[in-house]
């Protein structure tokens, strides 16, 4: 796939999200007014969608239905939504600076913005019971319990704990790894599993390639997120930079330095692209995508 | 029914919700470990359980199966620990005692307590899609869709939310019935008509009045909450007593006066009770229900 035909998808996909979540978050007008356009405030505008995306890229391999990605995206994105707002809370990170705006609760108060938070979780799942994502019901309850385990204690709740826990330590490789695969990488994992789960069943051993894949990239996003935390410049990240090292926080670049926190991630390129191999040519995006995960510079 | 009789149907629904939760929450020793333990800490141990009363109550109406029940209840109610654990925290009601014990954030810390709300949140809506409580899994969609929207931006959260911005003003009794129907009223309908979802289906004329009943119960129980607050004392509370006219938060007692207060409990016992008329014998324990709602001192 070209460059442009590859960023010309990136970005039809982020505008369709943008629009999609629009509709789906309660308006602004309706009651209670100040969370619901807190909540709007949290989940809209800016944003990579990089969950979404992958979302999408895996109903390609199923031939998944447009209207059913959406809602699938619209769900694993209002839980990273919401895993963002709590994040940065003055108790968690106190952070001030969110893709580029203001965080909730400095735009709002922090009651809201835990309110906003425990809303958009709860949001996410009503998504994912009320609209037809599955031809059986059946696999839809899969697709709530996929989400939930993703989302929970051991999941990225557990991965905030074991961050927790963690900060001022220095971690080994496989500390550090275990830490990432619960707060990062069981949300993108479930945005490929669900996106994919859309469209129609794989055979077992491209569903096992699809799920290395995932795992994959959702590694290899964090380990490229310490890098450009490391190098980065706030105004490009849309986020404070160089914030998780000033807290105390082990990162892959402290672990293994800057030149093995590179080859790290791509290594990780390259087993997300070997994982593609039984998946065939509808597996294109996804390994596009990969190559986005691990190259980009915000 | 006699008095002892529900008392001792009581006492075997409490004990048999402490060991079903005790058993569906991660265990202690499992990573992360202070996370699983702190989740434990906020949902086990004391707890009046009327949540899961009402559930087991109502599934007496369709002749449910107590393992259907018992998950049922306890997504419920898991969903109402998480909302203690955030309410308690610092930046909203700032609590120091619930159930006789020092809240989350006292024992463990704040971080901690915000996870813990937010992983018992997910934990809810993986109980009901794992499990089997219905005959049909498009039944069960409809349970898992019931409780996020008891639990969200237009149920128990938006609550939260209309209360903090009602807070050191007078509400008009309209008002402060709206905030309650949210905060307290949405989940307690929840458990009641969950609950019943998870036996034979009801006719349309019961379904109404069992819907009717649960509303009553709902606002009847804020009401007494208020009138309990006013007259309580720590011990017997288990909570910090006086603290809503503290926090200079409306109360119904603010609002119509403690006799005026009692009157209404009184007038929601009654329309409780007349709600269950087409319901029949089998209704018998959500009327005891209704009573000890109204009648409880603690």
């Amino acid at each position: 796939m070209t460059d442009t035909a590859f960023q010309a998808w990136m970005g039809d996909v982020q505008a369709r999200m943008e629009a999609v979540l629009a509709r789906l978050l309660p308006a602004a007008h309706v009651a209670p007014t100040r969370l619901h356009e807190a909540m709007r405030y949290a989940a809209l505008g800016a944003g990579k969608r990089v969950r979404p995306l992958l979302a999408f890229a895996a109903g390609e391999v199923t031939r998944a239905e447009a209207p059913r990605l959406e809602i699938a995206a619209a769900a694993v994105e209002l839980i990273h939504a919401y895993s963002l707002v709590h994040d940065d809370l003055p108790c968690m990170d106190n952070d001030v600076l969110r893709r580029g705006k203001p965080t909730v609760h400095v735009e709002y108060d922090e009651p809201t913005a835990l309110l906003v938070g425990d809303a958009l979780q709860t949001l996410a799942f009503q998504l994912v019971a009320e609209h037809r994502l599955a031809d059986e019901p059946r696999e839809q309850l899969e697709m709530v319990k996929l989400l939930a385990l993703a989302a929970g204690s051991r999941g990225m709740a557990g991965g905030q704990s074991i961050d927790l826990e963690a900060t001022g330590k220095q971690l080994a490789l496989p500390e550090l790894e275990l830490m990432h695969i619960h707060k990062t990488g069981a949300l993108i994992r479930a945005a490929v599993l669900i996106g994919a789960a859309c469209g129609h069943p794989l055979g077992a051993h491209q569903q096992a390639g699809l799920d290395r894949y995932a795992k994959s990239v959702g590694l290899a996003f964090q380990v490229v997120d310490d890098l450009l935390d490391y190098e980065g410049n706030t105004a490009t990240l849309g986020k404070t930079a160089g914030k998780d090292s000033k807290q105390g926080k082990p990162t892959y670049v402290s672990a293994v330095g800057v030149a093995g926190t590179r080859e790290l991630a791509e290594e990780l390129r390259r087993e997300a692209h070997a994982a593609l191999a039984g998946v065939g040519e509808r597996g294109a995006r996804l390994a596009s995508l990969a190559d986005f995960v691990v190259l980009r510079k915000f």
